[in-house]
């Protein structure tokens, strides 16, 4: 299990994604092969996110407990952990504690 | 009058800084050369930040308005724009309805 407190990019937008009045806080980012992925923090809550593209949640500090559409488990995931959503689809996430700050990878 | 909507990095550091109970978020950015900064968000409050180094605050998205230590006049700031605050010295931001993303320079 190896936490990726850094990730290499080439450019970062400037303008923060705020959701669910800052219960979520992302940063877009471009790595040099074009690649687009973001980093954000999730503050204590329980949210619904919906997917256009399938998803990877890698978690890179605290932790959190998260629900994929259609299933009725609830799954506990950390920093240095990841998990997948579906395209198309929607996961809810629920924090507790300290903030849960990962590192979201598309497509 | 120009808004810096995508800044070059080499680095982010993937554990977000969650301040005031997440009303300003940001992450740490080291650039190519080695340049230390940050990008980040307020939302809606009114919050008193120390320095430890100079900080110029660049403006990338909303608007706000800031009181240095030792001046009884705040002043609005909004994107393309930018202000200083001075090393080992503090200041208030205020934030009113859409959040106000930043640019945090150092030194």
């Amino acid at each position: 299990m190896t936490i990726n407190e850094s990730l290499s990019c080439a450019a970062v937008s400037t303008k923060a994604n705020v959701y669910f009045d800052g219960k979520c806080v992302s940063h877009g980012l471009t790595l040099a092969d074009g690649t687009k992925k973001s980093v954000g923090v999730i503050l204590p809550a329980t949210l619904t996110f919906n997917t256009g593209a399938p998803e990877i949640m890698e978690g890179t500090a605290g932790r959190c407990e998260y629900l994929l559409a259609g299933s009725t488990q609830w799954v506990a995931s950390g920093a240095g952990e990841q998990f997948s959503v579906p395209g198309n689809s929607s996961f809810q996430i629920r924090v507790e504690g300290e903030p849960y700050s990962y590192i979201c990878h598309f497509g």
